[in-house]
Order: structure tokens, then sequence, then C-alpha cells
């Protein structure tokens, strides 16, 4: 079955492991006329990247996407976007201790008893290394909304454990806030609340001392969205939105706010 | 596109609103030899029958079912199924006096933004009567389940505003739990904490009292689930059974538990 | 696998056999406001039925059709259309010799190897009744085209055997010269080349003396086509008309003329 | 919409054009436990690569496939494959003379028309370099039904102009046959008879000394197909080759024999 592919109108299809050369993802249905660059694609490929601070998986990789395809004189063709993003830290002697063991929490038993095998490096094409592909489609989706009706997407840690930011007027929220704190220094968490920010820091360091690890919430916010985005009945803005976001490896629960 | 329908292997899709003639699902994927009648429908679709105590909506209606096609001789073919619901108590009269205002919390607006007009009787497609279209088609989808690999799907109520019912054993709740008291009088609430049910009906006609309304959270446990179901990545379970609750009207939250 | 749906902006689902209850088409993607009603549908339905001349398949059915959902006071949502079109001679009585045999030319051994059992009583669903939903649902369809774009389909018989009919201006065809004669009798094969015409009616009548029938070939002709339709590069507008003509129990060819 | 996309069970999605960087095809639904190397899929390539004689299209390139997904340890993973094929003659200053001129026969018009402006150095989208996806893919496919069933595919070149090769036994023609001629020379036209194939090389080159060109038929052969192989109504399997088959550009007519 093709569960690779999300969207209709705005299609994605990925490829690609923890392991394996690289990831790539396939967009159809992007209007002509688009500018793209791969310097668009690096700002939130950058973002995403792991290892930027001591308290985040400490992946090294440089993550430089290729446009393969889709894409005439830094323009958005119509047709078929390819983006290619290869892996170049796949440090697979780090995960040979856990060739015949079950992480919990992930899908190795799942994929053996699915496939009957499994890229015992590490967590194959389950791994949330493959959400690099997805946030170089979310990029092209970004400019789309913008270019199309000024609509702009934000996302930001809103809680960590027990720790709950102090979000007002989550419209308002920028990147910048996201990204720096006050004093200018990097938000590691990506929490506009500097107060939790800390906090939260503080937490999940406190974790990590004690080899443990601890939830969170993210909250994403979509602002100038016109009315009548999604289908009836099944494809509904709310059911897509929710479909998306728990395919993502680690989330499992999902809320709607207005 | 293609809105109006949900799944790949097992595909249904509906039509039908409020106030039309009648409800109509066609499945797709259905493996032959399964036995199928009315009557295995009728279960179902007379539990979910509105009008069925005063804590509830008043709509009167038979939900008589037919199978309009994919069945023969008692069994299904292997073809596409279509199960008809005729629309009996339309009283499209009492919905006159909403013509022109929007109801909160409902769909009018978006409709009316999307389509330039929309069927003022009611909730029209954008209605929860759509979801007898759903109950049919699950009838068919537990068969499959329980014949496929003896697995069974329950649902029941687990709260009502603030009360929360004690559920120890998730996996051992039966029908009978949730359809009746231990008194033997009928499950107003469908929870099977008998205390907490109790206290739900009493909750909500305060609320009805007060001409308002009160949400609350439902558990749906599926059990003898074999390894592997779902596709990697974008059809993960979690994200299926994420979209296809989400896509209900009155649906804002997922949650996975194991 | 979905294989009873077909087309994804304008998406048809249908069920339905030759000797079952009735057959029906969900219609996803037809813009609100369309004009539709049962007497729009009747015209080609009418067209399409058996059992019109002697020259035909002598099945007696009055194909009266019922919108079920989808249009209200005249005019469709934009919602899901739903067209149910029931079977009223069945007549599996006449079936019953052939519940042992499997029929040349027909789906019944692929339908036994397929399902492991079939409705003996006719070709179910593999059967050419099926096509009364595609009538329907191209009744909507061709307005569609005619409101957006002032287009226009029609189709006629080309050849029977080795008569070829004369057609020099396809694009000036009426669906007068197709359903009737320059005498004002009934076309029997739909040639616009009214001498040909006569030709295939006699070679059709003479095969049949002789048990035997014999092929041909029908030619469509759309004309206002907007430059565009179709996408790059499976979902050539030559590629999707070719998979719905070969889609057709008859049809064993296709091929696009400019 | 979609149309990058072909197939359900077995689906691919290609993106690349004729002068970007590289053409790329995912592979959805691929069983796991598939032996796939870059050695396999050289050899069709090999045979599809054009410039491999005087009488085809003169584009030089090596067509190296890489595949970035997918395998792990010389097999199928069961996940989405991704294949990349380089562009590595581009030369795009030979079509700099067709920038404002749309070549009959082509898609250069209808891009226009369609997306408003196009990659005037060839076909982009629209070109046949786009069939080293399909060919890619088609391996895997060849794979999956040689061990799934011991089926056997194999095409050739049945007509070219009038002369139409003699192939009394289609299911006995060998790869031998197609790619070499009873004296150990290249078949060049690809045709199992080899005095029509010397007859058909003769007239191709007298067409291209009159700077013509000429068209023809191949004929493609499936042995130990399974009963039962496509879904009804619309994804028979004569519906979806012939969709197949019209996808490709140069592709007019599809014919089913037995």
């Amino acid at each position: 079955m093709a569960g690779n592919s999300f969207g209709q109108a705005f299609r994605i299809t990925t490829a690609g492991e923890s392991h394996g050369p690289a990831n790539v993802v396939i967009i159809d249905g992007c209007p002509p006329g688009i500018p793209l660059s791969v310097e668009d694609l690096a700002v939130d490929l950058g973002r995403r990247r792991p290892g930027q601070s001591h308290i985040v998986t400490q992946r090294q990789e440089a993550d430089e996407p290729e446009i393969l395809a889709g894409v005439f004189e830094g323009r958005t063709t119509g047709t078929s976007i390819a983006i290619l993003v290869r892996n170049t830290d796949q440090r697979s002697r780090d995960y040979g201790d856990i060739k015949d063991k079950y992480r919990p929490g992930h899908a190795d038993y799942t994929y053996d008893a699915k496939y009957g095998f499994r890229d015992y490096r590490g967590g194959g094409r389950s791994s949330a290394r493959e959400t690099v592909s997805r946030v170089a489609a979310g990029v092209v989706a970004k400019k789309i909304i913008a270019l199309g009706f000024g609509g702009k997407v934000i996302g930001y840690v809103k809680q960590v454990g027990e720790i709950v930011a102090d979000v007002p007027q989550p419209e308002l929220v920028t990147l910048e806030q996201v990204e720096t704190l006050p004093d200018g220094s990097p938000n590691l968490v990506r929490c506009p609340d500097p107060a939790r920010a800390a906090e939260m820091v503080e937490l999940i360091e406190r974790m990590r001392k004690d080899q443990d690890s601890i939830g969170g919430a993210a909250e994403i916010v979509a602002t100038n969205v016109p009315a009548g985005l999604g289908e009836p009945v099944f494809d509904k803005l709310k059911a897509d939105l929710g479909k998306a976001l728990l395919s993502l490896p680690a989330v499992l629960a999902f809320e709607r706010w207005l």
C-alpha cells in the first residue's frame, strides 16, 4: 500500500532511512512559478538538525539539500519536485550493540514482525531521520501558503513535563522569539516564554543525568487560513492535521484548538 | 478532491446529508465469503440511533439498512458492497428558524464560504447524521477483524466533564457492561463504571437544564491486533486511527495509549 | 484495493451487480450549484437501456434513477452525490443453466479464481449492467464540462465488422443524427452515416441469425476541451481516457486521434 | 493532483525532466527480501539508453543508477525504495533555438497553457527522458513477478510502418532474439523476426534521410500471469496496462490480445 505518500492536492512521497545513503521527497501539486532554492530549504533543515545543543540527540549531519527536479531558473515548474538530502553521519558502528535487541518505544519488533528482517543499524525507515523529507516539503508548503493567501505557520514548545509555557497570544509569536532568548543566546527548547524555557532546559538536563527522557507538547499556530480548507467528510482539516502529526514517530496525541 | 473516502485496503466512500433522502456507503476491499445480513447491521445502527433516552439528541428514526450490492446468498462477494439507510425523520420544519443563522461549533459558515450555499435545514453533509454510514461500514470491518484474527473492538465513555470512569482493565470490558447497568436498566451514557455512569447522567441532566452541553472522552479498545498493521511512514496505525476519529464532527482530540 | 473508484478531481465510486438489488454511484468532486434532476439523468439512462430494438440485448428494465444525496433545491451542493438505479428485471431464472459453466469472453472463471465463488445468476459485478452507474455519473460530468467551458462530448458507432462509417467532420455530428435516421425512424446502431447504418443493421441481423456476434468501433468526440487537462506524467488525458474505456467489459482497444 | 504516481499495491512516484539534474523514482509496495542491486538495474537501463545506433535519438548518457533507499544488505526492506539516475548529457545549448517555438507532436504548447512557462531546453517533464524512472521501477516489478509466480514479461517491435513481423509464438520469444540477430550483430530495431527486422531498419534509414520519422507497434507478452490480477471494475488489468502504456509520450493506441 502507498504508506509513503501524504496529501492530495499537495502530495508528498518520501523514501529514506536513518542509515541508508539518502532521504528523498517528491512533491506533487506545487503550483508553477514559486521561487525555490537550496538556500530556502537550508533554513528549516538547519533548524531541524540534531546535535545543536547538549539537550538533544547528538547526531551530527550537514543536511545539505539538493533539488533534483521541478525547478527551472529558480522557480517551480508546476511538475513534480524532488529534493535529496544525503545521510553523511551514518555512524552505523554505534548501533551494532542493538542488532539483536528491541528498543522500547521503537518500531524494531513491529518491523521484524511485518517484514521479516530490518536494518539493525538504527530505526531504518521508522527513524525520525525521515522527517528531513517532511521539513523540506514543509518549506515548499509554507511558501505556497504565504504567497497564496498570506498565511503563516509557526510552531513552538508549549510544555515539557509539567512545565507549561504562558503564551497569551499564540498568533503573535515570532520565529525570533522561538529561536532566540531575550539575551541573544539560542532558545534551546524553542519555547517563546523565556522563564519557562529556562525551567524546561533544567528539567531536561536533570532527566538526562538520570538517563531518562521526558515528554512534552508542541503548539502549532497557523494564521490567515482561508475558510473552507479540507474536504468533507473524512478529509476535514483537523483530521488531516491530526494524521500528519500522529504519523511522526514520537507524537502520541493531537488536540485542536480554535 | 476525494474527501468522501477513507482507507486503502478496506476503503469506504459515503454520501448523504441530515435532511436528504438517504445515506449510503460503498465498501471496497471486503474479502469474499463474510456472512453479512441486515440483521448484523441493525445491531450497531440501533446502538447509534439518537432519541434513545432523554439525555441525547431527540431525532427519531428507524434506521433500517438495505444491502444494495456486494452480498450474494448471505455472503460478501469480494466486490464492492453498498448499504443504504433512508432518512425518515427529516423534520425540516424544525430547522427553518436557523436558515439565516450560523450555529456556533457547526460548519454552517464554513460551508457557505466554501460552496456558496448550503442546505439550511440542518448540518447537511456536515451533520453527524453521516455517521450512520460509518457505523454500517464498521459492522463489516469488525466482522473481518473477528474472522481474520480473532480481534475485537469495543468503545465506551471514559469521561464526562471532570468525571472520569475507573476502568482498571480496558481489555476486559464487555458490550454487556457498556449497554446495561448491573440492575438491568439501560446504561444511558455507556460507561462501564456504574457509579461514575450515574454521576455522568446527573451532570448531563444538570447541564441540559441550564441549556448547555458538556464534553467528554471515549475510550476504544482493540484486542488481538496483529503486529504490523498500518504502513510506514504516513499511514501508521495511530495516524489512521487519529484521522478517522478526528474526522467525526464533535471530536477535537485524540490520544494513543499502548 | 480501491478498484471501484475512478478519477481524482471528479471521482466516481460504484457498487452493484447484474442481479443484485440495485446499482449505486457516489460522485465526489462535483462543484456546487450545478442544476441536476432525475429528468436530466433519465435521458442518457434511456439511451443506454438494453432491449430497445431487436439487434441488442433483450433485458427489459425501466432504469429509473433516484438522487439519494448531494442535491438541494435542484442544485448540487458541492458535497458527494449519490444516485441509485434499482434492478427490476433480474430474471435470475434465465441464467440458472450457466451456474456451472464458464461463458467464453466473460469473467466467470476469473471471478471464481479470484474470489472462490460468484453470483452464478449472471455476470455479477463483471456485468455491463454496472455501466448504468457510469452513465448516470457521465450526465453530471457532461453538465460540468458544458457549464465550465462550453465543452460537448458525443459518441457514435464508427464501425461494425468491416463496415466503416464515413464521418468527414466528427466535431459537427449531432445527437439528433446519432439517434434518428433522416426518415425519422430510430437509428438502431447509432451511426451518423445513414447508408452505413443500414448496412450495419443488416450485418448484425445476419450474425444474429447465425447465433454469432460481431465487433465494432465507437468514436467519441469532445469539443471545446481546454488545453492542459490531465496531469503529467501518468495521468495524461489520453491515458485516463484510455483507462476509462478499457475498463468497460467489451472494450479491447483504444486509439487517440488528434 | 497526484499525476506523478501510478499503481496501488505496487506504486511508483517519479520526478525529473530532460534537462534537470536527475530523474528519481520512489517505489512503494515492494515486498521485503527481494535481492536488488545497481547491476540489476543497469541491464534494462542500458537497453533503454538512446544513442546506441544510428537509427535512434542521439542523446548520449551513462544512466548509472544509484539506490538511495529501501535496500539493506542487498535485499529490499519492504519500505519505500528510491532510485536516482542523474542527467549527464544535458546539452542544453542544442535546444536554445526552440526556446520560442512549439514543436509539433510535443507538449510544449500544452505546458505553456497549463503552467504559464516551461523549461525551453527540451521537453522538460514531458520528455521521454522520464521513462528512465519507469525502466528502473520495471526492473523491480519484473523481479517480483518472477519470484512471486514465475512470470515473465518481454517486449519487442512488432511493426514499423507497414512492415509487420511474423511472430507465430509470442510466448516463446526470448530476450536473446530481441537483442541479437542470428549473425550475432545487435538487433537494432529489437524485432525477433530477422527478415522483417532488416526491412524495418532500411525503412527507418530511408525516412531519416527524408528528415521524417515513422510509427510502429510494440508487442508485450506476459507469461505465467495468475488469474485474477486487477480489480473490478475500473482497475481491470487491461485498463491499467492500457493507462500505463498510453501515458508514454509517443504511445497513441493500445490493444489487448488474449
